[in-house]
């Protein structure tokens, strides 16, 4: 029986399991979930030793365990592929819309329903079984790691030192993660680009408290008004970032990247859909995909300072704050950035009033080679498994983890997704189609036996 | 017994009064306060029957009422004075950090410590007991009428109707209000102007709910961006509001007013003092003191949209508000400045998001002439009362009662303070030296007098 024969007569024992997992409340944000997460990383632990992996452990951290699961029975010489998953979801509950129960699995229309059938339990869900099916057939022509955290929806705190504490056993040959949509259940896409961020706080103070603005207005350097003009300096009169060297480091598309963009692009009138806007804006020179998915963006998340309730009240505030987060594209640095708007809000500032600028939060860009071998054989695999070649994209959020793994494990990273943007992934009656499922595993499978047809040495060149 | 030797003769017992309404808790802001808010109208309204008022009524409004009193035996060709001021009180408890029980009053250090002393009960009080020497003395050289209300606090909110529909009971010759404060108990001060407001909200909308700013930023105008340009396009680089015509209707200073004003004028390390501020800014061309009293002014009371909290929120918001005000000076109206800041956020705002203006709240601003007979009666009434020239002031906040006055009543209006800036109003350990409670007397007394020397055809000269 070969792999795909294999997952055929198992499939529906396949669903069944996944159901099972998604009956753990596995939400990482809640405390009180902690022992359901615990519970989903056991489990988790106990298919890999199930289906054949020679070494499964769950490595704690200062939050939720990391589940590790490594089979090394392709030799030495076989590449080997590190999977990357994560089993913990984001809240969900009845009143927030769902038409049954999120963690009572239910299918419907064809799709399985259930907070974290798509995102990410279905998905690596599918990885698991596909490395099943293969070691059930005789062996995956490739050894396989498997790094499956629980705290991906609270922004990957932990994994970092995971990573770097594990370095020499995480040794791969290449990254796998299947956690991504596709806009059509037709058309495999392929993330090949996220972006980083700096996430900044502006702060501007003033007088020494909150005064009467009939008093001093009109004397006292109000530091909401400062505020307001440090952030419209921001930006030119265009839409392109006014912080003097911002676009410096960025990596410039070319035509090539940007014809094969083109392929998955969506329409202005897809964009009106999803936004309710009907003029868009941005930099000049660029598509709209390209500027939300391939070049660097600065924006304002929120302003406070002063009164802000209904009614009227005469203050002059004594400070104001603004959040404003940049979206970096390689080879941007979040410390160089950091450093350039700290400068340009410095010199911003007026005289009359005082300013800080505040790192909050921080992660690298990502971006793999589209001629790689890795995005290769995640073609490949995608031809084979799914029937359709896949088109690239580059997607417009950030995924610390990926940069992470490149840059910690000087890996390429796929991001091979299985499933759709439609799956209502954080949303209320988030689903999974069960068919998607299946082509994922299939999908996964064909992966395997293309890299281990390339060797190591296919996949290095 | 003459005016002046009654007020001495009985000095202990209107200090033991003035404690007694003191001791009323009469916060108009507390609904739980509504009865002794109405004890303390009942309380005024009997003390000024008493003192031989001819009519005394309590005028009912749809919150607290006013007390109104009069007494008309000066006759029809004598000038009539109508006396505003007002019974309630603004919040105090001991916690916020009293000496002692805000509504027991004490006397310390030569003041009387309690809420209200100075404002406005003891500053009013002052008003009735000087009527009360003239009537006790063979009655007034003037016609007297008392409007008292019990809502300055919260506002004014129903004061208005009643000058209208009481309008033809309220004909007088002047009015003088007795609720501001003096820089220094010796150097007598008379506010001759009050700025006038147009509070205004700034919203602007974008996209129909808050996005993801990874997904959407760089090619969804941002509402918070699209404020903030707005806000820092309302004044222009150097200091002035940049809102076109906003000068227009603006009465310009004369030189001897800017000497008059300059006699009473803080210094640098004054307002430094007070502000916490030691670099200023404003409208080039005019000093301090000007600016705050004598310009229109615009300013940022509050700014929000978006994420506020600790740490990140990557959000692209749907909206963004600032409150604005606008003080205003002779002759600006609230509804043409309303308009004007309407047409200009209008025209400053992007095409790609929507904005509105809208008018909170409004209020006309207040002048009067310094050349009029009823201000060279407040000044020789000091001048024998006080033993000092006054000194004049415009007052950069905002009374909407003495425009109210001025415009429903068309009567020239003094503001003959009694207290002192340094009396605590609105904070803890309010207090009023009791010298000037009888200082004020003693003045309140002479003016008296001194209008009905000059006669209706002086007062109007």
């Amino acid at each position: 029986m070969n792999p795909h024969e294999y997952a055929a007569a198992h499939a529906p024992r396949f669903l069944d399991q996944l159901k099972e997992l998604l009956r753990i409340p596995s939400v990482s944000t809640l405390p009180e979930r902690a022992g359901d997460v615990r519970r989903a990383a056991e489990w988790v632990a106990a298919d890999l030793r199930r289906i054949g992996m020679q070494t499964v452990e769950i490595i704690p951290t200062p939050g939720h365990p990391v589940v590790y699961g490594e089979w090394l029975g392709a030799g030495l010489s076989a590449p080997t592929m590190l999977i990357y998953g994560h089993y913990d979801v984001q809240p969900a509950a009845l009143e927030d819309g769902w038409t049954s129960d999120p963690f009572e699995p239910v299918e419907r229309d064809g799709r399985l329903v259930a907070r974290g059938a798509s995102d990410d339990k279905g998905q690596v869900f599918a990885q698991i079984k596909a490395a099943e099916a293969l070691l059930a057939a005789g062996g995956a022509p490739v050894n396989l790691k498997f790094l499956i955290e629980g705290e991906e929806e609270i922004g990957t705190p932990h994994l970092g030192a995971v990573l770097a504490a594990q370095r020499e056993r995480l040794r791969a040959d290449m990254c796998v993660i299947s956690d991504t949509g596709m806009h059509t259940p037709e058309q495999p896409t392929i993330v090949y680009g996220l972006r980083g961020m700096a996430y900044m706080e502006i702060e501007v103070w003033g007088p020494k408290h909150d005064l009467h603005s009939g008093g001093y207005g009109g004397i006292v350097y109000n530091p909401a008004q400062a505020l307001a003009e440090i952030v419209a300096a921001l930006h030119d009169a265009e839409g392109r970032v006014a912080v003097p060297g911002f676009y410096d480091d960025v990596l410039p598309l070319s035509e090539a990247e940007r014809a094969e963009l083109a392929r998955s692009a969506p329409t202005e009138a897809q964009w009106a859909q999803e936004t309710g806007v009907t003029r868009f804006w941005g930099e000049p020179g660029y598509a709209l995909h390209e500027r939300v998915g391939a070049r660097p963006t600065l924006e304002v998340n929120g302003l406070s300072g002063g009164f802000a309730g209904a009614g009227a009240k005469t203050v002059l505030p004594a400070r104001a704050l603004a959040k404003i987060s940049c979206r970096l594209v390689a080879n941007q640095t979040p410390s160089r950035v950091y450093q350039q708007v700290r400068e340009y809000v410095a010199r911003l500032t007026p005289a009359a009033v005082r300013s800080e600028v505040r790192l909050i939060a921080q992660a690298y860009p990502a971006l793999t080679r589209l001629d790689s071998p890795a995005m290769e054989a995640a073609c490949a695999a995608y031809e084979r498994g799914w029937e359709r070649r896949p088109v690239f994209e580059r997607g417009g959020g950030t995924l610390p983890v990926v940069a992470d793994l490149q840059r910690e494990l000087g890996l390429p990273v796929v991001l091979m997704g299985f499933g759709l943007r439609s799956d209502g992934a954080h949303g209320p009656d988030e689903g999974y189609r069960i068919d998607m499922f299946y082509r994922g595993i299939r999908t996964a499978i064909c992966l395997s036996q293309i890299v281990g047809q390339m060797g190591r040495a296919g996949l290095s060149g």
